[in-house]
């Protein structure tokens, strides 16, 4: 199923990190372009936190021009102080896409892990070393905030491909990639 | 107290309804620009609201350039989704006035009401008709939404000239500008 190459955004987005991650898709293969975090930490201000998001997201976006934005639902914690803060960070990177008049796909963490793993409930590391695996590199960053980013814009590949979220779950990431090879290549 | 004449964006957000005043203030004068409701229940799509408030907040400031964005702060409820819906919504006027380099400050709600009426505690209405007293019009719309952002351009004025909120509560608007005959010219 060759399709035409688009440039997938995937954002993981925090208030204190929002790990991303570009990749270039034709349907089947996948290209890493860039992955890195947006790190706010060093601003004491919320607004320059979120301004600091926002003019990210819309320099990566002005640089890659991709076709869509994947964005990481939140898990809904109790602090609802936290979740209307998480939401402006993810209005941030949502506003930069909707300003370039570029679509938006949510998928829930759950989903996302699934869908790079087989396994809804993977751990980061697991994530990120299937990541690595996916895109044949060992040079993704350490830093598991990027990854997290990454793989929402390859869970956006698979699921444009009509790879179906969820089901079998894999003990391991040979067991998965024994049983997928074309999501693996 | 004169001060240089700057334009003040009062913004009330919300994912339905977001209402908004625009008012010219040199410190002690006060004059109405515009008023009125951005609606988004006609949109189903999440993303339709969010980039309907976007637009439009944006058109606004091109419109009007206004020295600063004073926004309602949320009452906290206890949905945390809901929260984080009324996060992005607040985003997407966060978002429009740092893509435009506008400062952004923040009332609570009961400040705003104790701002304009005297008592944190006013109802909407209380709040639509002592605003229709400062401005000096009887043409405000009837939407308590619209009215609602315009008071946090109005609370904006008044925090800027040194008035603090809080303090003493007015039965009803007489007795407080009878009190303030200032802050009602």
């Amino acid at each position: 199923m060759a399709a035409k190459p688009h440039i997938i955004l995937g954002v993981d987005p925090g208030t204190q990190v929002t790990g991303y991650g570009v990749i270039l898709s034709d349907g089947n293969h996948l290209e890493l372009l860039a992955v890195d975090c947006i790190r706010t930490e060093k601003y004491d201000d919320h607004y320059d936190r979120l301004q600091c998001i926002y003019d990210r997201i819309l320099e990566i976006i002005v640089t890659h021009r991709p076709a869509v934005l994947a964005i990481e639902e939140p898990f809904y914690g109790k602090n609802v102080q936290s979740m209307l803060k998480l939401g402006r960070a993810q209005g941030m990177a949502i506003a930069a896409a909707l300003s370039q008049k570029i679509p938006i796909q949510e998928y829930s963490p759950k989903r996302v892990k699934q869908s790079v793993t087989g396994n809804g409930n993977a751990a980061k590391e697991q994530v990120a070393a299937m990541l690595g695996h996916i895109l044949k590199t060992n040079a993704l960053p350490k830093q598991l905030d990027a990854t997290d980013g990454l793989a929402v814009a390859v869970c956006h590949h698979f699921s444009m491909r009509g790879i179906p979220a969820g089901g079998k779950k894999y003990s391991g990431w040979e067991a998965f990639v024994k049983d997928n090879p074309g999501r693996v290549k």
